[in-house]
C-alpha cells in the first residue's frame, strides 16, 4: 500500500461531515461530538497490524512493533475549539494515520523502529481552560491540583466531564508511563498564521515554539469630569495606556521576529463624559529566545513607568501566564528541511511557531522534536473559514513521510534493543 | 429678615440627612426619595408671601410678586445623580429661597421685580438618560418623540415614572408657559472642576456653556492570532485608536480652554492571545466658541482617517450628541463680576462651563442668563465626597444675592408693566 495523500484529504472531509454543524468543527474536548469523533477513527485502524489503547490521561496511542523498541512519535489531536476548523489538529492525526498504513505495508511490516500515532486529549483546552491537557499529562509537567477545580460554563467539573471518558483525573500521571522508548516526536500542522501565504510557498520546517510573557498591566489615574477638568491638571490613565499600546511595537521591532500584542483595554468608569480614572490592558509577548523574550518584557515595563510618570499615573504588572521558548532538535529540524526539499524541490523557510502545540510538551520531556507547518489561507484558524489547498494538503502529507522515514532510520540506526 | 446665608448651609445638611444613605444623596428625579425632598422644601415656604405650583413638565415654581410684571428667575434643581453629593443642584435651590425671603423682607414686600424660584425637574437624567428635562420643556426645546419610549434599567417607562408624580408626558410642552414676563435667570452651583480651587479662589463669573460635540470613533482592523501574526502584517485596530487618544490632546492645546476627552475604548474581540480587530472608542470635544468647537471636531476626525490609513484600517464616527455653545448675557456677567468683587473684595475669575446646566437650556430660551460657581473641594462631583468649605458656601449665597439684587433693579428698572 503506497503512501495516498489523496485519501487522507477524503478522510479529513469525511470527519468534517461528522463533527461540524453550520457554525463549524465541533470537536470540543470530553464531549459527545469528540467521542464521536474517535470512534470514527477506530474504525480507520481494522485490519492494520497495531495496539490501540488511551493512556491515563486519554490520549489514544496506536502503535506499529517495528525492529527497534525505540519508537517514533507522530501525532496531532481531533479536538478542536468550537466552531472551529477543519485541519486545526485533525490534519496530524489523518496524515499520522497515512504514514502508519505506509510503514505497515513497507518493512515486511516491520519498520526499522516502532512507530506510534498519537491523538492527544484535548489540545485546545476549548471547555476548560486548561490547554495542552494530555501532552502535559505525558510529559509529567501537569499538576492534578491546578486543574481538578475547573469547572466549564455551565458549571460541570473537569473532574466529572472526564470519568464520563474514563480518565480519573488522580490518575493522569500515569500517563507518563508512555515515555517509554520514545526517541522523536513529529507533529504537522496547519501554520495558523500569514507567513506561508505571504511567501507564496507550502511548507515550513518549525524551529520551536516561542515562550510567551502574559501579562495584565493597569494603570492607575484619576477619574474626572470631562467638562469641567482642564487638559493640563488631567492624570489620564489611558493617555498612559495608549503610549504603551504603541510602544511596544518598536520593542518587538529591535528583536527580530518577536511579536507584541495589547488584545485588551478596559476602561473605568468607562463613559463619554469622564477621564479615564483606571485602564486595564493585556500584553502578550513572545520570541523563540529566552534572553530577548526577557529583555523585551523588561523594556515594556520600563516603557509603561516611563508613561506613567508622564502622565502623573502610576502602574502596576501581574503576570497572566508565561513559558519558556522551546527550541525544537537539530537534527531533526535538518531532516525536516530536507523532507520539504524532496517534496517541492525547492527550500522551504524555518520559522519559529507564535501558538503552543502539543509538540512543545513533547519537547520539555526531552524527546527530540520537530513540526512541520503547511499554509493556511489567509491566515485563519480557530474559524469555520479556516482552509488549506487540497494540492498543499497532499504535499504536507507527503513531507511528513519522508520526514517519518528518516527519523524512523535515524532511531533504528543509532542502535538499542 | 436679613439674608442669613448660615441658614442655608443648615438646610443644605438637612435635606443630606434626610435624603442620602451610606453612599450619598439618593434625589434621583422621579423617586419617592425626590418627591419627598420636595415636600420637605415646601415646608420651608410656610409663611412666604409666595404663590407654588408645579408646571406641565415637573418643574416648581415658588413666585413673589414684584412692581413689574417682569420676572427674575433664580434656579436650580433637586435632583441628584444615585449616590450623589449634597451640593450639586440643592445649594441653587436653597440659596434662591433664602433670597426670596430676603426679597419678600425688603422693599415692603413688594421688590422692584416679580422673583421666581424655579426647582427644575429631573436635571440629571439619571434615571432615563433624559437630562435637562424639566428645563428644556420650559425653553420649548423638548421633544415628546424622542423621550416618550425612554424606560429605566428596571423597564419602568419613563411615561409610567413621571405619570406617578403628576406629569403627563403629552403636556410637558405647557411648561413654555412659564417664559411669559421671564426678564432675567440667575443659577448658583458648585464648580464640579479643580479651577477655583487651583487659583485658591472661591467664586468665579461663569460665561455660558461650553458647545460639545460626542462620538462613537469606530477602527476595524483585522482579528489576528497574537502568537502566529508577524508585526509587519497586522492591521491592528487599538494602535490606530491609541493614536487618536493621543493626538485629542495637542488639538484641544491648540485652542485654549477647549477640552477633549477619549472615555471609553472597546476592544474587540478584547482577548489576551488576538489582536484587536475592533476598537470602539468615545469622544468627547468642548469649547465655549462654536468656531473653536467644529475646528477640534474636524482636526480630529482627518486625524483618525490618517491613523487609520497608517494602520490599514477603517474608520467610522457617529453622533453620539451634540449642542451649540451658549454664552450668557453680556450686561449679567458684568453685573456677577460686580457681586463677586463685592462679597470677595477682589475680581474673580470668568469661567466657561463644561458641564452643561439648566442656564444653557433657559438661556436658549432667549432669557438673559449668567451662572455663578463657588470652588468644590478636588473638583469632585456626583460622588458621595462631594464639598465645599461652609464660609466658600456662606460667599457665594451673599454674591447671588448682590446679583439678584443688581439684576431686579435693572429688570425693573427697563419699565413694563
Amino acid at each position: 500500500m503506497a503512501l495516498n495523500p489523496k485519501r487522507t484529504v477524503a478522510e479529513l472531509k469525511e470527519l468534517r461531515e461528522l463533527t461540524s454543524d453550520e457554525h463549524g468543527a465541533q470537536r470540543v474536548a470530553w464531549t459527545d461530538t469528540w467521542v464521536r469523533a474517535r470512534e470514527w477513527f477506530y474504525g480507520k485502524l481494522a485490519g492494520l497490524p497495531v495496539e490501540q489503547h488511551l493512556d491515563a490521561a486519554g490520549n489514544n496511542w496506536v502503535t506499529l512493533a517495528g525492529r527497534s523498541k525505540k519508537t517514533l512519535l507522530l501525532g496531532g489531536h481531533l479536538d478542536s475549539v468550537p466552531n472551529g476548523g477543519w485541519l486545526d489538529g485533525s490534519l496530524g492525526v489523518l496524515a499520522s494515520l497515512e504514514i502508519l498504513r505506509r510503514f505497515a505495508d513497507g518493512y515486511d511490516g516491520t519498520p526499522p523502529a516502532t512507530v506510534r500515532l498519537v491523538d492527544w486529549a484535548d489540545e485546545e483546552g476549548a471547555r476548560f481552560g486548561r490547554s495542552l491537557f494530555g501532552s502535559s499529562a505525558f510529559a509529567g509537567t501537569a499538576s492534578i491540583e491546578a486543574d481538578r477545580g475547573r469547572t466549564d460554563r455551565e458549571g460541570v467539573r473537569l473532574e466529572d466531564a472526564l470519568r464520563r471518558c474514563g480518565v480519573e483525573v488522580e490518575r493522569i500521571g500515569e500517563a507518563g508511563r508512555e515515555r517509554a522508548g520514545a526517541a522523536a516526536y513529529l507533529e504537522l500542522h496547519i501554520e495558523q498564521g500569514p507567513v506561508l501565504e505571504g511567501l507564496g510557498l507550502p511548507l515550513a520546517t518549525v524551529l520551536g515554539t516561542k515562550g510567551v510573557e502574559r501579562h495584565a498591566v493597569t494603570f492607575l489615574g484619576q477619574e474626572a469630569h470631562s467638562g469641567s477638568t482642564p487638559m493640563g491638571v488631567r492624570r489620564d490613565a489611558l493617555a498612559a495606556a495608549a503610549k504603551l499600546a504603541l510602544e511596544i511595537r518598536p520593542i518587538a521591532a529591535r528583536h527580530k521576529d518577536a511579536v507584541a500584542t495589547m488584545g485588551s483595554v478596559k476602561t473605568f468608569p468607562g463613559i463619554v463624559t469622564a477621564v479615564v480614572g483606571r485602564c486595564e490592558a493585556t500584553l502578550d509577548q513572545r520570541d523563540l529566545d529566552a534572553g530577548v523574550l526577557a529583555a523585551m518584557h523588561r523594556e515594556a515595563r520600563e516603557a509603561s513607568e516611563r508613561f506613567a510618570r508622564e502622565e502623573r499615573c502610576t502602574v502596576e504588572w501581574s503576570r497572566i501566564w508565561s513559558i519558556e521558548p522551546v527550541p525544537f532538535d537539530a537534527e531533526l529540524i535538518g531532516m525536516a528541511r530536507a523532507a520539504v526539499r524532496e517534496v517541492t524541490g525547492a527550500d522551504g523557510p524555518s520559522l519559529p511557531s507564535g501558538p503552543l502545540h502539543d509538540a512543545a510538551e513533547v519537547s520539555r520531556a526531552g524527546v527530540p522534536t520537530v513540526m512541520l507547518f503547511v499554509q493556511s489561507l489567509g491566515g485563519i484558524s480557530h474559524n469555520k473559514i479556516e482552509d488549506t489547498k487540497e494540492e498543499y494538503i497532499e504535499l504536507s502529507v507527503a513531507a511528513l513521510d519522508r520526514l517519518a522515514e528518516k527519523a524512523a532510520n535515524w532511531i533504528g540506526g543509532r542502535g538499542g534493543e
